[in-house]
Formats: C-alpha cells, structure tokens, sequence
C-alpha cells in the first residue's frame, strides 16, 4: 500500500519505519525538503538527521508535504499538534477521500513540562481536523503510546495493553485496525466517532505525569475490566 | 480513627461503609440534615435514600458538612465537583491542620454525557480546593475509579490496577497511601504535588467515553511497564 507519512519526527520515522518494513510503499513528507536535507545536526533528543536517517533507509523517499500526501493512498499526520490543522488544510485536495490517521497531540510546551493542551474538554484536534478536511476519513489513533511502541507492542509486556481509536467512518476505522494489528497491537478499542479524541488527547496530561513519575516513558495504558 | 465524610452520593457512602466496616469512627456531612433525612426517594440511579442508608448502617452517624469536618481527624470531600470549593471555604476553620482526601471530579453534565470538565488543563479542581484551604493537606486519590472499586481494588482483577494520588504533603500522602492498602489497594503511584490533580481529573472524559464503549464503569486503568 502506498502510505504517506507526514512529518520527520521520533513518531513519524517509527510509522515510517515500520510499515516499509511489512512491504509498505512509504513517502515521508516535510513541510521543506531542501532544509530538512541540508539540517546536519541531532534534533533536541539525540536522533540523527533526516539525511542520515534517510541514508540508513534508502526505501524511504522524502517529499515536500503534498507530494507524499498526493501519492499516499492512506496519510498518517505525524506533524505537531500546534502546525497540524494549518498544514493539513492546505492538503484538503491531495487527502481528499483517503483515510488520514491522526497520531499528532495538541501540545502545549511554553510553560514547561508537564505540557498543557492547546485545545481540550470541548474540541480537539483530531476534531479540528476533521473539520478542515471534511472529505478526508480522519481516525484518531497511536497518540497516547510512545512511538516505539506504537509500532511495536509486543515490545511492551508481550503486547498486553490498549490502543484506542477513534472516528466517523467506519470503513477507515476497519482499516486502521487492520494496520494496528499488522503492529502486533491485540487489545484495539473502538471509542466512537472523532469526537473522542477529547478523552484520547486528555490522557496526555496524565502520561507525560506518569513519565515524570516511572522515569520512562515506555509504558501503556490497559483498561482492567 | 475519627474520620469525616462529605456528601451522601454513592461515593460517600462506600467510603463511609468502607471505613466503618476496617473499624473507624464515621460521621457523613451534608450541606441539610433535615432535608437529607427528610427526602424518601431513591436517587436517579437507585440509590435508597439516606434515612433508610442510615438505618440499615446505625454505626454511621449524620451531621451538618461543619459537624462532620470539626468531628473528624479526616475528612474525604465526597461533594459533587461544583460544589466542592465553595463548600469546602465555608469549612476552613474546621478542616485547618487536618488531612483532606479530595474525591471529586470537575463535572460539568449541562451538556450532557460524555461529561465535560469546569476546570482542566491549566488549573484542577485538586488545586482550587488546596488554594482556598491553605492550612489543610489536601491529598487527591480515587476520583478516576468507580466507587465500588475505590473502597474494594480486589474485587476488579485481583487488584492488578493502579491507585494514582498527589499531595503537596509527604506525610498526608503516607497517610491516604496507609488507608488505600487498608482498602486492599497495592499498586499506587505518586504523582508528586497537587498541580498533578490536573492529569488524574483529565483521566475522567477518557473514563466516561471508556464506560461507554464497554458498557461497564467496572474498570479500571493499569500501567502497563
């Protein structure tokens, strides 16, 4: 399947990664290609650069945001929470009739750490974003779980904890289950229409604390029933 | 212990029973007595009303929110979350010095379920309750679980499930953390002061779509590590 990913960041590289690795045809899309390229230096966490990163994975091509999105036959938003509803408006035609997954957070770091939201309680951003693409199936999904184990959670206790998603068509939500699981993911629950992403974004709040006090951030929720 | 609870709702009464039952001395506030006993009808989830709670239970003594707070060594606020702060200012004096365990959410049902929050994000109800009640050590813990559950982990798998609390005092959380394993609660985790009210309060719009979704408030969040 050819599947664009939007973003170069930690979550972007790990869905990039991995879904070329199960056969994917994967284009990873920048907002600039050129800076992306010319950037020589590790990002704030350690990472290599894009071209590096590039150079380690010649499968994976680089673009310019609608180019991959254009090409992609599924999107996954991996920008950040505060660029994604500007920069995927400006997508509307190329994403228009796929499915988009939204992994993105509306993170809020100017005040520090823990991050606050910028949007919560009463809208979200997988809302905001389906409201600008309203001919795009966005389905919310792999926010709350760090990147790592987005892709691989059988890494995590055998797999043995939750992905929630979320969205109004139920096609495209079958489809992200279908990706999920081709993950390793087993425990995957339906939350609803996208509205939902209130409740998957508000556990953000409660994870970057849970980080802070596990001093890791390779966990994952289970809901215990 | 001599031990306050407020509010007559069905989380006051499980920590009420509970707490009876392990032995210690329990007095239930509620903003009018002679309402509360006067009132015959159960409550719109079942509940019997509280005289006939009261009678079936004749070690649990009824007071005025002030009788109850100047009575106990402990108080758990069990008040609806819109509510809490100004009931709880009105009580400062009573409560000066002593342990406050805040149960309460922020709930805001005008619009219906799934609930919203009146406070999130960048404040908590945890910390507008300490903020008003300077001299009192106000611990938050429990307000994400299901009262049955509060009062009873073992009953939901073996107790394989989390109990989060924070607190600015080290000693009130040793405190509540002693009561919660008396409850039979093992795996708690501190999240460090009381500003971290504003993630285990942000866990509630996930817990309410979760309810949904699997029909049940019968469970519970784990971290899986």
């Amino acid at each position: 399947m050819k599947i664009a990913i939007l973003g170069t960041g930690v979550v972007g590289r790990a869905q990039a990664l991995r879904l070329s690795g199960l056969g994917h045809n994967v284009v990873i899309g920048t907002q600039d290609v050129h800076k992306t390229i010319a950037n020589t230096d590790k990002d704030y966490m350690g990472n290599p650069p894009m071209s590096e990163f590039l150079r380690a994975n010649p499968n994976l091509k680089l673009g310019t945001l609608a180019e991959a999105a254009a090409l992609g036959d599924l999107i996954i938003n991996c920008l950040r929470g505060d660029r994604s509803v500007n920069a995927l408006k400006a997508l509307a035609k190329e994403v228009s009739g796929k499915i988009l997954i939204d992994v993105s957070n509306p993170l809020d770091f100017s005040h520090g750490m823990p991050a606050s939201l910028t949007v919560c309680n009463t809208n979200s951003l997988g809302e905001q974003i389906q409201a600008v693409l309203p001919n795009t199936k966005v389905v919310k999904a792999f926010n709350a779980v760090n990147a790592a184990i987005q892709v691989d959670p059988t890494s995590l206790a055998g797999g043995d904890h939750d992905l929630y998603i979320c969205g109004n068509d139920a096609e495209a939500k079958a489809k992200v289950e279908q990706i999920a699981r081709s993950y390793g993911w087993k425990n995957i629950i339906d939350l609803g229409d996208i509205s939902n992403s209130r409740g998957v974004e508000m556990l953000l709040p409660m994870w970057m604390r849970l980080m802070g006090a596990l001093k890791t951030p390779i966990f994952n929720f289970k809901v215990v029933k």
